[in-house]
């Protein structure tokens, strides 16, 4: 089927004052809708980043899509590479590694892919995870996602519902609302955020709480080293894994020398060409897989077969998402049999969408694949209609964790191996 | 849609005597043709191997796929894990490097993962190109596949019209016949027959022959590591590639040392676990894939993915093969966009087939991607018949070229590492 258009929505939704190493969530989280049109009317969906930066590739791919094939996936690789040149996307939020040509392209063809996909799958009358070689699992489990959080925005003198988190027993409580509500039975803390010996602290109020959910930190590379090797051992025992305690390959390959339990990444290893380098220094024990920087659904999956073919295990990032982007994550999970740790996901800390609700949904931390054709989901127009109102209104146009930070904290610098 | 029945046909077809580093062809190859049978009366056809080890395996899998949804890959994988347990399949001619577990189960697995995916794209009406992410290209180019070879068969006195192939002029005649039949634009001479000078000597020959055809010679392990490195000084700027100049990766990675090319292999790289020593080492250059022991379609593209990411390129080898498989491997190097080396084919080597003729045509030494759905060729029920028959009549039940040899050489030993 050839497409009619690309219709490209910047959308927006709310988002908590979520803390990380480079500093906190603002009010907004921005995000991208693509619907790609068919001649014969069909849709597939696609949702990814919602920066300005990111857009502006996007849009000029959005522009160029008329004619061609929703099958011919090899040709949306052509025209994003012919239509992006040489251009490099670079998100502020610094959270998922470096920026390059390569990741770039792989970032913006995997918007188109999915989408392509769903409309495949539309057409096909079967699942995206069908064509993705079909369901090694019927869910896919995922796992708590803590945040150290501020109790309110700045602008804003209500505090949010969870509160302010900050100290152990706080990140315990919020830990406790989200398995009491989504049934998770993983736990990841995003760190980076106080001094490692009260993450520690932290952590370990968790194992105590939970003493059998497998429990996971992820500092975003604000240690040292030394430090993470510090923490390595006194975590040993407590933790499923490690999560880019400190930046770098040659860093995280210092830090797994020593460690008991293996590191993860989403930051050292972020595109194939950072395989070989990581492998060959025994760097990482977990990829943390993403499609929508990893080139799509279909080279995730190529990214689990290189992963085990090394010994290496394979988890799933995630960045604050709608559901969209949900279904796409369970779909290729689910088709993707070496992937099976729990995945992490942003889900609980929203409170709108703009997919029909009744699909996805969170029974013991698990969410069924959809049965449905394609993604499974249905867009909901005035959902977007809302979302994208909403992204006007707030004004940003990118995500700058450290500027917003500067306003609680003024004299605020990324954690990044402060520690 | 589910399977009603699985029929497993050996067959069998004339093949002239060409030599290699174990001995010489038979009379006849054997292939295994696989038919899928839905409920619906749809049928997916696969090819794989034909000699008895294979065969006692993929009859047991076959026994046990009645039920199973062909859109259910993994539940496939899981089903031939289970059904073969620990049986490790080890053919006899040991020209694809070791028998291991891992690779029988993803021999035995392909054999049923191509039949399947005939089947969904019969299902679905798309060619499997397109369930494998789309083309990359519309016609597949292969290389002309050279062979010394004796003039007849032991008990048949006519020499076959190609004659016996065993000097460079030969070689070239051989050559010429070939590229003017097919268009070749690439040629390949299976060496490891007749000591290094001589083939050295050939490889000359059809360099100034065909200047502008690249070369490339595989002895399949026939010398030593330092044997290697002097053919590939002598031959520096003539081959393409050199391919399994010697067995295993310690070897090759002393003769890639020192080589001017790459360094292509299809025995000391044959699953995904030889990956990491392999590019650890920098043993290869080129992996040779092949979707009948890699693990399938889907896997020979991860395999792909898992090659470009650490800077090593990706061809692909043949056995002695039909239709189906000629029809699978354009469909999967079609989608393959890494694989950009022109593929081996055993094709001109043979005079009958199961398929229905018209569909695969050699045309400047390339093969136009099937339009139909599926694989896009057509089994020709009385060829099957016929082959099959000729599988019952030659009472061949492995493949075995070095005791045949010995009926030619009393005294011959296979050639592995011998110079
Ligand atoms: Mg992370
Ligand atoms: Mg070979």
């Amino acid at each position: 089927m050839k497409i009619r258009e690309a219709v490209l929505t910047p959308v927006a939704f709310a988002d908590p004052p979520l803390l990380n190493a480079m500093g906190v969530h603002e009010p907004f989280a921005l995000r991208s809708v693509v619907q790609l049109v068919g001649e014969d009317g069909t849709t597939g969906l696609g949702e990814s980043y919602g920066d300005e930066a990111f857009l502006t590739q996007a849009r000029k791919v959005a522009a160029e899509l008329a004619g061609w094939d929703v099958f011919d996936l090899p040709g949306l690789r052509r025209i994003v590479a012919r239509t992006i040149g040489g251009a490099v996307y670079a998100d502020q939020h610094g959270l998922t590694g470096g920026f390059s040509v390569g990741k770039t392209l792989a970032s913006v063809y995997s918007l188109f892919e999915v989408a392509a996909l769903d409309a495949q799958g539309k057409i096909l009358g079967r699942p995206v995870s069908d064509l993705l070689g079909g369901r090694a699992r019927d869910e896919v489990e995922f796992s708590a996602y803590l945040f150290y959080k501020y109790g309110a925005h700045l602008d804003d003198d209500r505090a949010d519902d969870w509160g302010e988190v900050l100290t152990p027993d706080q990140v315990v409580g919020e830990a406790r609302r989200m398995v009491d509500t989504y049934g998770f039975r993983s736990i990841k803390l995003k760190g980076g955020v106080l001094p490692p010996e009260q993450e520690i602290e932290a952590v370990r109020a968790l194992a105590e709480a939970f003493p059998d959910h497998p429990l996971r930190i992820d500092p975003n590379g604000a240690w040292k080293p030394e430090t993470g090797i510090e923490v390595a051992r006194q975590l040993d025992g407590v933790l499923e894994y490690l999560e880019d305690p400190t930046p770098g390959i040659a860093g995280m390959a210092r830090v797994a020398e020593h460690a008991g339990m293996p590191l993860a990444t989403n930051m050292c290893v972020v595109r194939f060409a950072d395989l070989a380098p990581a492998f060959r220094a025994n760097a990482v024990g977990v990829v943390l897989s993403d499609h929508h920087f990893w080139g799509g659904l279909r080279d995730t999956q190529a990214l689990s077969v290189a992963c085990e073919s090394f010994g290496v295990g394979l988890s799933m990032h995630s960045n604050s998402h709608l559901g969209i982007s949900l279904a796409a994550m369970v779909h290729v999970a689910a088709a993707t049999p070496h992937l099976s740790y729990a995945c992490d996901t942003h889900w609980p800390w929203k409170s709108s969408d703009v997919v029909a609700p009744g699909t996805l949904e969170f029974r013991d931390g698990a969410v069924k694949v959809p049965d449905g054709p394609g993604l499974g989901v249905e867009l909901d127009p005035d959902a977007l209609a809302r979302a994208h109102e909403d992204y006007l209104r707030c004004g940003l146009t990118k995500r700058d964790d450290v500027t917003y930070m500067r306003r609680y904290v003024g004299t605020f610098e990324p954690n990044t191996e402060r520690w």
